[in-house]
């Protein structure tokens, strides 16, 4: 793994351990001041712009949400973006999976997109509103 | 909108054309070689790899999909990377959302992550799992 791979990992671990920890300013820190950044919550629509992402956090971290932990990330970096696949592990929940993308903003990696879905107990056959 | 921004999202357009047309082909085609390429279906873990990834889109081409269109596509573009995020609308089937990660790859622009999920009918006040 390399260098730059690492250093995304750990970006990735600090935005999930801001969450279990409920740092609501730890977990605006993991995220970009200059892009437009997005955020898609499992069942959720997509969320535009910094301040409507992070008033949903702000939503969520006060709903008392169970520590979520991050499992099986895997990194791939090119150039100052750099996009994360994971599962997201909710203690007595659902089977959650991720897509987070970051880019290298003031020498940090910061989030821009996050994107959680739900993973079917069984796995589908085939995709929603597919005809039989 | 940058000349850019045009070319990610006319790329983001042929996926989800060649998908409802159910050519394979030229669904294969929008996806990258050189990169480690992920796929997550609405409800399914994450494939990695193009063998997996591709096997997963021939199996879904053979049980007759319904042809999904596009719609609000927002791209960024930073450097050789780009990312979408845009509505999957379904005829007649479930609302759906998605988040395209494009790389720059012989001067086009070619998948990398795709990650399709369910919208709920009403929008979740907590994130799964959360105590009421």
């Amino acid at each position: 793994m390399s260098p730059e791979e690492i250093a995304v990992l750990d970006a990735n671990s600090a935005f999930y351990r801001a969450f279990a920890r409920r740092d609501l300013p730890a977990l605006e820190a993991a995220w970009a001041r200059g892009p437009a950044v997005a955020c898609i919550h499992p069942g959720w629509d997509v969320l535009r712009g910094r301040d409507e992402v992070m008033a949903s956090w702000r939503s969520i971290l006060e709903g008392d949400p169970p520590a979520i932990a991050c499992a099986e990330a895997a990194a791939e970096v090119l150039g100052d973006v750099a996009w994360v696949t994971c599962r997201e592990i909710v203690p007595g929940g659902p089977s959650l999976v991720a897509t987070n993308v970051f880019v290298r903003e003031d020498g940090a990696w910061r989030l821009v997109l996050h994107h959680g879905g739900m993973v079917a107990q069984e796995r589908p056959e085939r995709p929603p509103g597919a005809r039989a």
